[in-house]
């Protein structure tokens, strides 16, 4: 993928990625200098070490929402709020992980777990590591969540702007928690309720993940309605058949190439739509095999082939393709019709079919 | 205590409390009715016992700082900004039993608890009941804190002053965080650094709870900077007096009065000023005792006695008595100065006054 579109002026993918690279490391630099101590160095470090990686998708759907409104030049405004967006996300993944007890994010030890080591090697008693490696992480994701509030208010000179914006990070910020409510009340309880499954992606991913980047970029350049609604009707579909996808990949895909543990999954018991319509369409036997395996947290390589048989056997894997390929039709329709502006479209429609691409 | 002043409309300490109760209660059943599934109820449940309960200090000073800088007649906006406080000390008090895994908050089960049976009594498995329980806690810290923004957003009605009050808001965010890092690094190293243990008493207590609600109130009526040097000059001081109190009380206190347990900062090791000055100063004897001791979570009353004979053989107690009486006077002196509005002067002065007094 070339990093400009030919013709435009508008910044590719790695472009968007540096820049908001950038702003956060000025932000955390910032910080950093403004600390009455040094004890924040251990969280900051954590922080950027999380910051570093990740794909930034957030904050790219933030810039292309600004632009798919019209903006055009200076765009640090766009740049801080896309930031903004990412150190929120970084709060996100710091606490889903104390949630889930998760040992590892992005190939590097959970913050958690990282914090617990800088605690015993700075001389701390071992005995109380653990302990306090949650709690700084509780921390560190809390100050990730107000830093991600500060940075979002700098990206907005005029009060007037800042008003719009608020009420549309509010319901971001209503909704990711909500899903995170709902994953956490169903996971581990094996149910046939494809419904719930299908909310939880709703919440989690469709809205806080493409919806509302896309809204909050939009917003900051000024959009009108119809043009939010067209973000809605473009990013919900898009949304649920990326986390369908990554659903399909987190059981069926090869780690090599996604960096994604295939057994993870199945031993936390995911209450994903896929094992919803396995276990609505599994035969007794295959009933009672699921309810054995899934949510085994030493669940090994065998038991899980036997699990992906009985995914197969149902249906629910073809049945989740075909969920895919409708909502990623139903996006590209939707960009198709929306007023957007044009370069913005032909980025939009990229990232719409990578995100649900088949890699298996 | 009346509960207006004689010659005032200013609505004393009760009146207050019962008003921020129902701003919180409407926040709280328009988010339930605005909830998209009933999964929400668990939490909300949880949070109204918890805002029930307390004394709300900080919204207290909020509508007084509020008051003092000169404001008076149609209270609303001091009132959900006050509220908005508590909403957000209910966030830091549900993820500071999770950090401290305390099973006690204001005489109820902590949140963290709480969750854990609420699981349990709906079915979930008894295995995961305290990971639950832990998971949605931080969950149910992290709305409280997002949800204390939104209230103090409906607040300021002009966008101009919400740009005022949000800096001093992000300001508070960040200092009762930094402290409670501090806190959470200190916490169990028994050591003399007693500069150190007045940096956390500064940043959780005299910033976070005295003067940034005094200077979000006066703010909120428009205070011009001296106004907000003397909630500075007055809260500082009270704050640390206020802490060095608790602290004292939190291992010399009568239970029966105070609600207090008078051996849990002993046993969870809490680095006091108090522990701090009995560390530089005790023998090597003393010494062996008090790492022998503090710390220990089974410590029984008779080894607490022995901790307190030291705490008070070295001096420590009669030094930190010494520093609340220099501080609450620091802090009255300052009162006397301040250009705060009469009737406020006079409420301020009863809360330093009680906040301090010694009642041991």
């Amino acid at each position: 993928m070339t990093d400009t579109l030919p013709g435009t002026s508008l910044p590719g993918l790695s472009s968007v990625r540096h820049k908001v690279g950038a702003a956060l490391t000025g932000f955390l630099d910032a910080k950093d200098q403004a600390a009455p101590g040094t004890e924040l160095l251990h969280l900051t470090t954590t922080l950027r070490g999380l910051l570093s990686s990740g794909k930034r998708l957030r904050a790219v759907l933030c810039v292309y929402g600004w632009q798919a409104a019209g903006a055009t030049g200076e765009m640090t405004a766009a740049i801080r709020a896309a930031a903004s967006l990412e150190l929120f996300q970084a709060f996100a993944l710091v606490h889903d992980d104390v949630m889930d007890d998760s040992d590892v994010r992005r190939g590097q030890p959970s913050a958690h777990r990282a914090l617990a080591a800088a605690y015993t090697d700075s001389g701390g008693p071992h005995g109380r590591a653990e302990a306090h490696g949650v709690g700084a992480a509780v921390l560190l994701g809390d100050l990730a969540l107000v830093w991600s509030d500060e940075l979002l208010h700098s990206a907005s000179p005029a009060p007037s702007q800042l008003a719009t914006l608020l009420p549309l990070v509010a319901e971001m910020r209503s909704e990711i928690m909500y899903g995170q409510l709902l994953d956490l009340q169903t996971t581990g309880r094996l149910t046939g309720d494809v419904e719930t499954a299908l909310r939880v992606i709703r919440y989690k991913t469709a809205k806080y993940t493409i919806e509302r980047p896309l809204h909050i970029g939009a917003a900051l350049a000024g959009a009108t309605q119809p043009m939010l609604d067209a973000c809605t009707a473009f990013g919900i579909p898009l949304g649920e058949a990326f986390q369908l996808r990554d659903d399909l990949l987190g059981v069926f895909g090869d780690p090599a190439k996604t960096g994604k543990s295939i057994l993870d999954d199945l031993r936390e018991g995911k209450a994903t739509v896929l094992m919803a319509l396995a276990v609505q369409r599994a035969s007794p036997t295959e009933l009672t095999t699921l309810r054995g395996l899934v949510g085994r947290s030493d669940l090994n390589e065998d038991q899980a082939s036997q699990v992906r048989e009985i995914l197969d056997a149902t249906g629910a894997r073809q049945t989740v393709e075909e969920m895919i390929t409708t909502r990623r039709n139903a996006a590209l329709t939707a960009l198709d019709e929306a007023p957007f502006a044009e370069a913005a479209t032909a980025r939009l429609r990229q990232i719409a079919l990578t995100a649900t691409e088949r890699q298996t």
